[in-house]
C-alpha cells in the first residue's frame, strides 16, 4: 500500500487523486489545499467521489506531512518551477517522493539550473526521487518519441505534431487558448504571456537530452488559428475572424540544423485530432496517434502511473527517460506471473 | 568506451555489430562463432565492414571472454533458450552483461522458469545484467504497447496486428515464412514446428506481466496467406494458391477474457505495411506505426541501444520494462546538455 498526500486539489489535483483513489494499492492519507472552500473538507468531498475517504483538506501543508508521512506527494499547483519550489522542497524533507504536474519541473535543467541542482542535491540527502511529467510535457510530444528511437540506428531530426480539439473540454482551458477572442485581445494576451502552453521547451530539451544533441537556439511562435466560420461549443463562441484557439511552433537547434520541432494546435473544431512523430534517420519512423490522447484523462493516468517506476528509481531530480518504463498496472495484479507456470496452450490451423 | 565481445556472427550478429562498430562509445574487442569460414579472420572482414577492427572471430568462447573481459556480451546465436543458456552462462561467468536477441530470453519465466531462475541467481552474483530483446518480441508488440499505457487510468486488453511485407527481405527469412511453398508442404513445415515466428508468446506474457494480469490460457494459430494472383520477390515465386507466407494469431486469456491479442502477418507483397495498436480502456489508445519498422534494421539498433540502459539496470535477468527507458544517443553526445544554458530564445508572431 502507497501512501499519498496529494498537493493541490484544482480541477487537475482532485483529477488525479480520483484516478489514485479508484487504486486498491494506493491510500490517500491527506490532503492539501489554499482554497478556504475546500479546507476542513474530506478530500473524497473535495474531488467529487460519492465517498468519505478520512483525510480532511489542510491549507497547512508542513503538518499534514509531518502528521501523514506519505510516500509520495502527488503535487499539481502551477506551471512555473520557481512559484511551486518550496512547496517541493517541503514535501522532500518530509521524506516524500513528488510526482508534479509542473510543466518546468519536467527538464529544469536548462532554464532553472540553479533551483534544479538544489532540488537535485535536496532530494538525494533525502533519499527520494522527483520527477515533473504528464501527458505534455512527459509523454506525448518527448518520452514516446524519445521510445520510438529504441529501433533507431541513428536519428537526423524529430519532428511531431499534436493537434487537440477543445470543443468538449473544460471551459478555463477553452479560455486559455485563446477560444472566441478577437485578434486584438489575442495578441493583447500573447504579448502578456497569458495564452498558450508551458512546456514545450521543456519537451525539446528533453528529446534532445536523450538523444545527445546539445540545443545552442530555440526559436518559439504563437498565434492565432482564426475562425472562417462561426464555430460554438458549450459557452464558447468565435465568430469568423476571431481566435478559435493556439498555435504553437517551437524549433530547436544544434547549430545550423533544425532538431527538433514541435508543433501545437489547440482549437475549438480542430478535424482529426492525433499526435503524429516522425523521426527522420534509420530506419524513418512515423507514428500516428490516432485521435490524439485526451489530455486531461491522460495527465491524471500518467501522474499516478509514474509511482511504482519513481519508487524504483535512484534518488534525486529525476527526468522521465531515467524511470524503468512508465505503464499502467492493474491494482489487484498477482505478483506470481513471473513465478509459475499454469498454462493450457494449443495450436490451431485456420 | 564501453568493450563489446559479439557471441554470433550469422546475418543477424553482423547487422548488429555493424551498428556497434560505428559508434565511438563502442569498442568491440572480440567475435565469437563457430563457423570456420569466419573463425581467423577480422571481425571487421568478417561483419562485412570495409575496415579492420583488430580481433579475430575465435571458435573459443571461454578464451576469448577470459582474455578480453568485456562489459557486455551481444548475443545472437539462437531464438531457443535452452540451445542458448550455456553460451550466456559462460559470458556471466566472465562478468560480462549480455544483450541478447533470443526470443525465449525476451521474458522466459513462463515457459522455462528453472533456467531462468538459474540465470537471475548467476547473474545477481556476479553483478551483471542480462536482456533478451529485439524488434519483436522486445519493442513493437510488447515494450511499445505497454508504454502507451502510460497514459492509461484503466486498460480493458490489448490488440496489435503487425504486417511485414517480405518482398525486399534477405531470403532466408521470405523461406522462413514458408514463400513459396505448396499448401501440403506449408502444412508439413507447420506441423514440423518450422515455420513462423518464435516469440509471440514471450510478448503476450510480457505484456500480461507489466500490466498485472495473470495469464490462464493462450491459443496460437499459425496459417498460410494464400497468393491469388502470381507473386515474385528476386528469387522467391508464388504461384496462385501457394503461400505467399504465413499469418500467426495468439489470443491470451485471463481466465474467460481475451485480454491480449497479437496478430502477426508477414509475407510477400503485404499491402500496407505497419503496426497497429489498440488498447480498450480509459483514454481508448489508436496507434499506427506507418509503413511498420523494418525488422532488421530495427532489431540491430535496439541491441545497441539497450546497452547504456542494462549497464543502468539492477544485475540479474531483466525484462524490458524493467530497464531505464531505451532510447537512441548520438555517439558524440556530450554530457554538457543538463548543465549550461546558453540559449538564444525569440518569439515571433506568425
Amino acid at each position: 500500500m502507497i501512501r499519498v498526500v496529494t498537493f493541490g486539489l484544482g480541477p487537475m489535483g482532485a483529477s488525479i487523486a480520483r484516478v489514485a483513489a479508484a487504486r486498491s494499492d494506493v491510500q490517500i492519507v491527506g490532503g492539501i489545499d489554499v482554497d478556504l472552500a475546500k479546507v476542513g473538507r474530506d478530500v473524497g468531498d473535495v474531488i467529487g467521489l460519492d465517498r468519505q475517504l478520512g483525510p480532511l483538506v489542510s491549507a497547512d501543508a508542513s503538518a499534514t506531512l509531518r502528521s501523514t508521512k506519505p510516500d509520495v506527494v502527488i503535487h499539481a499547483t502551477g506551471s512555473r518551477l520557481a512559484d511551486v519550489a518550496p512547496q517541493l522542497i517541503q514535501a522532500i524533507r518530509a521524506g516524500a517522493s513528488v510526482v508534479s504536474t509542473c510543466e518546468e519541473l519536467s527538464f529544469p535543467f536548462e532554464e532553472s539550473s540553479e533551483l534544479a541542482g538544489e532540488i537535485d542535491r535536496l532530494a538525494q540527502s533525502h533519499g527520494v526521487a522527483v520527477v515533473g511529467t504528464g501527458i505534455n510535457p512527459g509523454f506525448a510530444m518527448d518520452t514516446l518519441p524519445l521510445a520510438l528511437t529504441a529501433v533507431s540506428q541513428q536519428v537526423e531530426s524529430v519532428y511531431v505534431r499534436r493537434v487537440q480539439d477543445v470543443a468538449h473540454r473544460r471551459l478555463p482551458l477553452q479560455r486559455k487558448v485563446g477560444a472566441g477572442l478577437s485578434l486584438a485581445e489575442f495578441e493583447e494576451h500573447r504579448q502578456a504571456g497569458t495564452i498558450g502552453h508551458v512546456g514545450l521547451s521543456e519537451s525539446v530539451y528533453a528529446i534532445a537530452h536523450g538523444l545527445g544533441w546539445k540545443v545552442t537556439a530555440t526559436i518559439n511562435d504563437l498565434g492565432p488559428v482564426i475562425a472562417k466560420a462561426e464555430t460554438r461549443s458549450g459557452e464558447i463562441a468565435a465568430a469568423p475572424g476571431q481566435a478559435l484557439g493556439v498555435r504553437q511552433v517551437i524549433k530547436g537547434f544544434v547549430g545550423d540544423d533544425q532538431k527538433v520541432t514541435l508543433e501545437l494546435e489547440i482549437y475549438l473544431g480542430a478535424p482529426e485530432p492525433r499526435d503524429h512523430i516522425v523521426v527522420e534517420g534509420t530506419p524513418r519512423l512515423d507514428v500516428t496517434v490516432n485521435e490524439g490522447t485526451h489530455g486531461d484523462l491522460a495527465t491524471a493516468a500518467i501522474l499516478v502511473n509514474a509511482i511504482p517506476s519513481l519508487l524504483h528509481a535512484e534518488p534525486g531530480l529525476r527526468i522521465m527517460e531515467e524511470l524503468p518504463l512508465v505503464h499502467y498496472r492493474a491494482p489487484d495484479a498477482e505478483e506470481a506471473s513471473r513465478k509459475d507456470d499454469p498454462r493450457v496452450r494449443r495450436t490451431l490451423a485456420f
